[in-house]
């Protein structure tokens, strides 16, 4: 079985729940919305990332004999079900907001529109893509508004969770405008661009940090950012100049230095004069280590002159916000609208569309949440993405998703771009009709 | 290219520092160590976890046909060191704490030996692996002190970062002592227990609350579980203790009601008492809903009538915590112990192993990081597990390592056992001869 393809990589009640719903023939229309019930305390917008991986997922949908054989044995499911299962595929359409759309809480992102076992069995998987890319691109923005026109590299494979994560970071965090990863896979997968220096281990095999900058140039002379905070990084940006000429004749270009540790500011701005004095002023200062985009604002506000960042552990946990209060819940079925009540978690029925409004100056200015039905002014951001279990349209290439998002940050108005809560969150308006609607149902299930 | 198994699942650096190690013949034995710098601040102790998953991958480690050929039309690397590559295989050996142990800051939990570049190669997705399982088996550890006999289950998945995480997740906090998880794929890929009930949707799919416990209890008559907080958890209480002698008619045991929203404490006593007075004294009462170890510790200090908890997001982000400063280091290369003097980030040279102490209670004393080629009082810690890339004995069982486990919290002091920092740290002391080594090097190098 392989772990990221196989449709057991879901909760056990979708299963049982399958099974009832084989049961007793409840296989009308079921419609589904996924969307972020709150913002946390620092995120001032969110952008969506993960259809992609959503989509393939969905058309790729199927449980193989081994799967069934290993249901079968567990005891837990009917023959009569299982055989069902085996001949399941999702057959239903989607609708969503392109990846790259910044949006906002109770704006739904992905809409499912399938028979109801189709669009229930896939929901813990879509949440599971959907919910962690949007965690990592609402991230990464953060640093691209704070960081503009420098090099932002993802560090962080060796501290994401897992593999898929390290992976799915790299995309996300290009997506919303990095200019690449250290993740080499992520070349061959989504086609982005990869950035590499050198480690610690290669200095300290060394005896001699000279000789360790030395035969790295000499075996890859394009990759040429020496790491020079291993004993000490003045030291070491000196030997980098004393080299410089040597490796100059053998037609070697000093690319720059990276920075790990200590106080990147001031390392900065004693390792550039080093740098410039020296005739390397072409050579650029690379910084890494714990940096995170309250780091990049801080260091850039103080006149740092550092060229690029690496930023690793902080985007691909999202550290200081792990997860959002992403929900797909199910908003109709057989034609009725339907509604949670539940404590703090109620949600608004119907199948929806959210229309976006926006200034002269083409930044935003609020969103309606409506009825799909309804014809509001402004855009509607979710848009067709599969019929009949099919794409409508082959994937985007990663770079035009990119270049999407760039317009949506460039749309956002100043209150959203700093790190900083605004005064006033943006607006997002409910539409009457759908108010109506949900008061409707609460009158009919006899509770306010 | 399978995402989780393709050795391009690691940072650039590395691939360009092996061409430089091959460019320069430094083939000989490096000594690398995983472990952990600090502690996070919520976090009195850590639980090792990962093991396995970074043993496999070192024996499947390989580059294929088509990796080989993706590097090379990179444009990245020498034909001659791509030949060299695509030969590559994890020949040297691991040594490890097992699975499941307790550990502390600067206690190396994996080292590995083996010929530079091999060494070298492993490191992104050796911590990838092993850091991630370490900060879920951390975290879990945490909710198994406080609610001990309490079922516990793992309900993450859609919330965790991608699927991986997911998966890996559910086997770190069995091993730390959950009882199982809601991720059905564990099940046939680490044997661990599976636990479901029935989501919103199932519920509102139909008009009639009842309606819906009914169909799902004919249909998985093994899964009774209701969940009741759809719209008014003690009206679905009565509906529950209503539908139940019908059932029982049917020869269906009601199992127990899910809480899952509101205020779980007011509710799972009104809950109880309406199951009591119902004849349903034998109904378990289950809670989820945004918990974490210290809501379980509030709800059971404050006598809430309670039986298991679905315990998601927190556990599988970590979300107090969703990172350690776990790092993997040179120590020793070509028999010549190494150190890395970054600020904040020296490290301790050498081969090392972990001596613990017992009290006669078979508490926990204290430990001792010292040479490996010191003879201390004190197991050893890390124990071989790998030899010429092999294993040197089959993986040991899911159920076993958390046996382990349990036993590494059962002899924890009661300092550390708790959700509050312990008013001293668990003592683990350096070696005099280690300190020495340390203090050999910088005067080496000629820096304090």
């Amino acid at each position: 079985m392989n772990p990221l393809t196989s449709p057991l990589l879901t909760d056990l009640y979708q299963l049982t729940m399958l099974q009832a719903y084989f049961a007793h023939g409840m296989l009308d229309t079921a419609v589904f919305e996924l969307f972020v019930r709150k913002l946390p305390d620092n995120r001032n917008f969110l952008m969506a990332a993960g259809l992609e991986q959503a989509l393939e997922f969905l058309e790729g949908l199927h449980f193989d004999e081994e799967e069934i054989a290993w249901l079968e044995q567990s005891g837990l499911f009917r023959a009569d079900f299982l055989d069902r299962l085996s001949k399941l595929r999702f057959t239903g359409e989607v609708h969503a907001m392109p990846e790259g759309t910044v949006f906002f809480p109770n704006e739904p992102i992905v809409r499912v529109v399938a028979p109801m076992p189709e669009a229930q069995l896939v929901e813990s998987r879509l949440l599971n893509l959907v919910h962690f890319e949007t965690v990592v691109a609402s991230k990464a923005a953060r640093s691209v508004l704070v960081a503009p026109g420098k090099l932002l590299v993802d560090f962080g494979l060796r501290r994401a969770h897992a593999g898929e994560a390290g992976l799915l970071a790299a995309r996300a965090s290009y997506i919303a405008g990095f200019s690449g990863t250290a993740t080499v896979l992520a070349a061959p997968l989504f086609d982005i661009p990869i950035f590499g220096t050198m480690a610690h281990s290669f200095v300290q095999a060394h005896d001699d940090e000279t000789a360790a900058f030395e035969r790295f140039a000499q075996a890859c002379p394009a990759s040429t950012v020496f790491l020079i905070d291993t004993y000490d990084n003045e030291a070491a940006a000196r030997k980098v100049v004393a080299l410089a000429p040597r490796l100059k004749e053998a037609g070697i270009a000093t690319r720059g230095v990276r920075l790990d540790s200590g106080d990147l500011g001031a390392l900065s701005r004693s390792v550039r004069r080093i740098l410039d004095e020296g005739s390397l002023q072409q050579a650029t200062i690379f910084a890494s280590g714990n940096l995170d985009e309250y780091r990049l604002r801080d260091l850039l506000a103080s006149g740092s002159p550092i060229d690029g960042f690496g930023v690793g552990t902080s985007l691909v946990t999202s550290s200081d916000a792990p997860f959002l209060d992403a929900v797909y819940k199910l908003q109709e079925y057989a034609g009725a609208p339907r509604r949670k009540r539940s404590t703090g978690k109620a949600t608004w029925p119907g199948r929806k569309q959210v229309h976006r409004s926006f200034r002269e100056s083409g930044t935003l200015d609020h969103d309606v949440v409506a009825l799909e039905s309804e014809d509001l002014p402004g855009a509607g951001l979710l848009q067709p993405v599969m019929l009949s279990g099919k794409r409508v349209a082959p994937a985007p290439d990663t770079h035009s998703i990119r270049a999407g998002a760039a317009r949506n940050l460039a749309a956002l108005p100043p209150s959203l771009r700093g790190l900083e809560q605004p005064a006033e969150p943006y607006r997002v308006d409910i539409s009457p009709s759908l108010r109506e609607l949900a008061a409707q149902i609460d009158r009919k299930t006899g509770k306010p």
